[in-house]
């Protein structure tokens, strides 16, 4: 078979030129090109070797961009961005990071949404279907869900709103049979049914919501899906594709590991072993370490406790062994984090000690039920937020700055923030002890700062603020990882002869009044967080000293969407550093 | 028949112990008593009334509260609370307002959860009876959802969860073929086709998503639903019960305009006249009104104008008359207000201007949809909250004014309080003018100022306050409809010779820090917002001047969950009326 030149794939015109044979050797080059990429740089891998050849026919068949394709969880569209323009980015290490990792209307005029969180293509899609229908446009509307995102409540929102469109709309669902970690729940099980049927069994979950249906067995063979997109182009109404896909699809090592090699680091293409360098014996742990770990131990010690996650055991330190170990005192409803946070509120109601695991960019997703059926029905449940932070993950749709400002503000709602991982394990234990307060505890991403000396409480139902260290006309409150800058600071300023007073306030949903009482004769107060100012925690502060002498300084991040920021640079811009933070106090004594 | 004296029913013991005649005619007396509360009182009347039967029958046939029953859209538990010792508040006028129109813990043991957003109670349910499970128990769990409520997506995401117990698991759809208005959706269309075939169509949406199913025709017979509960009592997985009730049964005004008696204020029993006094010729329009109004003239002006609604038409102003003027210009998207965000932003990336309208209670359900799918990729969509505002709904599960701390701390999403109905008409021809920014505009409850002579701008994206009235020392910065009472507390203040400031600040989102800098060196700045302080646009003030000399108070309420609050009280409690703002300003100069 010719070789094909991948760099003279400059857009979706060039592979509607070619004939089967050729597309076929089309996929196979460009998956030997993502493997090489992901296996030295990273990303997600098992999503995008399975849709390979979905993508080649997607924009085979349709005239894309004017036809418009929505990816859903769009980690799985780097075959889309191989095809449309950004070759390069995959097949030359000197541009591999030209693209980020999901679609992005600035690359390209066929991403049409910056879209990361998951669920929500189906009804994005349903709103271009309406504007075309009332603009008279003929073009397709296409949505492309899967990869675990189906069971995303706003997935059936959009599928309910489709069907009523009676034009042009097509949802491609990509069964890979797999959500991040394996799938659970009813749909899934719908979903296995259908593939063991070949699509022809009842009950079908699509048609049953108003969707005309298809079935593709061989979801990573072009000619199959070249057909079956051929055979719904153009059609006149909602109509449901199925894909059944293989995760990981040509990767020996992703086939048979499709959770560890949903997203992975670089890693050996032979064996799949990781490739960064060997971490010392005594490395520190981070909190997703520590705290499956530690959730183990507290499950075993008593019965009740039950560790939860919406789709994303990883992060709470729960690998498949662990996940074992716990058995029934773990469970995953999928991506769902909305039941997430209901199940565990129906748990605790009902006498268990339910702990829920979120990354912080996700736990938004159920803003609702975190107001309503956990604080304002005073659900003892503990959430605990993973990457809450600045030094968490920086793609635009992943941002972790943003929950401080999102739960803080929830009455009845504890938001703690430890500073190192002694306070967080004692808050953990604390939290999973009692059963009055609904609890989060907020967790940064890298390894967990020790701090043998920290002064622990036996309960942080109130705001008590720890004085660390007295001084005065100055004052640092540093909350979560931003303490240690402040210490920092602290010491810098020491030099100086500046002795500063210095606060872990521990809890950024309430104030503790008493110790800022103390500080509205001081000169200056600089608190620090590890979030967006607006809306967080040092806004209460100035807010409260508002009428006091003391000037009050609130250092944070800017309300602002940033997209793979470089860490230290964001520090820098935000005075973050303790340098910084020191020169700020010294510039307001002057 | 014999009479039943309602004041003998304590709790479901004394129903236990009837025969079917017995409780036939308790029904009918229960049904007798609702219609005489609610025509003198008013409330949720056709939910109510559709459920009387299947409620008795509940109570009959399971051991509550040791079975124990989640009820989804609690507004559907007047019945519930009759027989659960709360008889005396739907019989005794002078106790009609003892208990809340949801399920509420504090009133009862029967009631599980203060629930009054919708869709939540199939994944409630799941963590109890997962709960059970891992505790040896054996009770009934049950979820009662319907009225509409199933198209929110978390009902989905628990019916998935659901799916997986392989235990007791009973789900009552209570389907009276409406949400609050007429039903839309594939999912209703799929309840229609069960309806059709007597439950024993395909496909069916409740077995696909993996649960047993049956199916009662007569949803409002008792024998019927005795014996489709004694059925599924005990049983040994999940199985879906689907009731077709009739939404108003028993009152021909409320059979027949089932939209209209969804929830109403006090009525004629024969005619469903409303029981108001005649308003007068010129009363002032509320925001429901001026938008429905205005937008049924804009969408003429452009035909690409679309309102959407997620289940709510009336609150926008959109009765039946208006819907069907505005035809394909006007989208409810039924209960599902995460699709009704992404529809809009859909529409939007297709060229059309979607305004869509939310009680501010309720678009809380929808943030990350705001956060990502709107702010993120810079969608042009409007906006409109209603009743936003400690003046609109007072159940602690419906509260308006949590929504500035919510949205305004989300980036690029442009977050505007007109102060009066002119202010609010320019903001939304702006907004839907435009086609570069995300635009929330926030309306009280109540009817709308008027103010001929407010300042307005062409163009509202860059924060730029409107100094009504310049003084000096002192500034008054009132938002939305605080701006009133900061008026006439400027004009309290003029009469002890202080001449304020006193400003609009139109914008929450942003500061227009120009002219707070020209505040710097007055004495006091006090902000009043109507929404709580924490995480509001005080408090970005408060911030923004903390290094200045200026005294800065940020009026507004306090972080607290309400419930039925008197709306003076909590004006008073606050610090809000004119008389107490005044004196604010006075004790700040002493």
């Amino acid at each position: 078979m010719k070789e094909i030149d991948l760099s003279e794939i400059k857009s979706p015109a060039d592979i509607r030129k070619m004939d089967l044979s050729e597309m076929t050797q089309l996929a196979a080059e460009m998956r030997s090109a993502l493997m090489k990429k992901l296996s030295v740089h990273g990303g997600h891998v098992g999503p995008n070797l399975g849709m390979v050849e979905a993508i080649i026919a997607l924009h085979y068949v349709f005239d894309t961009p004017q036809d418009k394709i929505v990816f859903d969880v769009s980690h799985q569209t780097y075959p889309h961005k191989m095809i449309t323009g950004r070759m390069e980015a995959f097949t030359d290490p000197a541009h591999y990071d030209d693209v980020t990792g999901y679609t992005n209307p600035a690359e390209s005029e066929y991403d049409l949404y910056s879209l990361g969180h998951t669920s929500s293509a189906v009804a994005l899609a349903g709103g271009l279907a309406k504007a075309r229908d009332m603009q008279g446009g003929n073009e397709n509307v296409v949505a492309v869900i899967g990869d675990g995102s189906l069971s995303g409540g706003v997935a059936f929102e959009g599928l309910d709103y489709g069907a009523t469109l009676k034009s042009n709309f097509i949802v491609v669902v990509n069964d890979n049979q797999m959500s991040i970690a394996e799938n659970h729940g009813g749909i899934y099980e719908g979903l296995e049914k259908l593939r063991e049927t070949n699509g022809e069994g009842e009950p079908n979950l699509f048609r049953a919501m108003g969707y005309d249906y298809r079935y593709v067995n061989y979801g990573n063979d072009l000619k199959s899906l070249i057909e079956a997109f051929r055979a719904v182009k153009d059609i006149d109404h909602p109509v449901v594709l199925h894909l059944n896909t293989m995760k990981g699809m040509g990767l020996p090592v992703a086939e048979a590991n499709k959770e560890e090699f949903h997203f992975s680091g670089p890693f050996d293409l032979k064996t799949g072993a990781p490739l960064h360098e060997d971490e010392p014996q005594d490395a520190p742990e981070d909190y997703s370490e520590l705290f499956g770990k530690g959730m183990l131990r507290r499950m075993k010690e008593n019965n009740k406790v039950v560790a939860i996650t919406a789709g994303t055991p990883g992060v709470l330190g729960f690998d498949k062994a662990r996940r074992e170990e716990a058995g029934r005192q773990f469970v995953d409803v999928g991506i769902a984090e909305q039941a997430g946070v209901d199940v565990a509120s129906g748990m605790a109601k009902g006498g268990l000690r339910p702990v829920v695991g979120f990354v912080s960019s996700f736990l938004q997703r159920a803003y609702d039920q975190f107001s309503q059926d956990i604080a304002l029905n005073r659900q003892p449940v503990t959430f605990v937020v993973f990457y809450g932070s600045m030094f968490g993950m920086n793609d635009e749709t992943h941002l972790g700055f943003f929950d401080i400002a999102l739960l803080s503000n929830i009455p009845d709602l504890l938001y703690l923030a430890p500073t190192c991982k002694e306070e967080f394990e004692s808050m953990l234990d604390w939290s999973v002890g009692q059963t009055e307060v609904p609890v989060v505890i907020r967790t940064p991403g890298g390894m967990a700062v020790s701090n043998p000396e920290i002064k622990l409480l036996d309960d942080y139902s109130k705001p008590e603020y720890e004085v660390v260290r007295q001084g005065k006309d100055v004052a640092l409150i540093g909350a979560g990882l931003m303490f240690g800058f402040m210490s920092q600071a602290a010491d810098l300023l020491a030099k100086e002869g500046v002795n500063v007073t210095l606060i872990n306030p521990r809890n950024l949903s309430a104030l503790d009044t008493a110790t800022l009482d103390t500080l509205k004769d001081y000169k200056t107060v600089v608190t620090a967080e590890d979030g967006i100012i607006d809306g967080g925690y040092g806004q209460k502060v100035a807010s409260y000293l508002g009428e006091a002498p003391v000037k009050v300084i609130n250092l944070g991040l800017p309300k602002e969407f940033l997209n793979r920021y470089d860490y230290s640079a964001l520090q820098k811009k935000c005075g973050l550093t303790p340098g910084q933070i020191a020169q700020t106090v010294l510039d307001s004594l002057k």
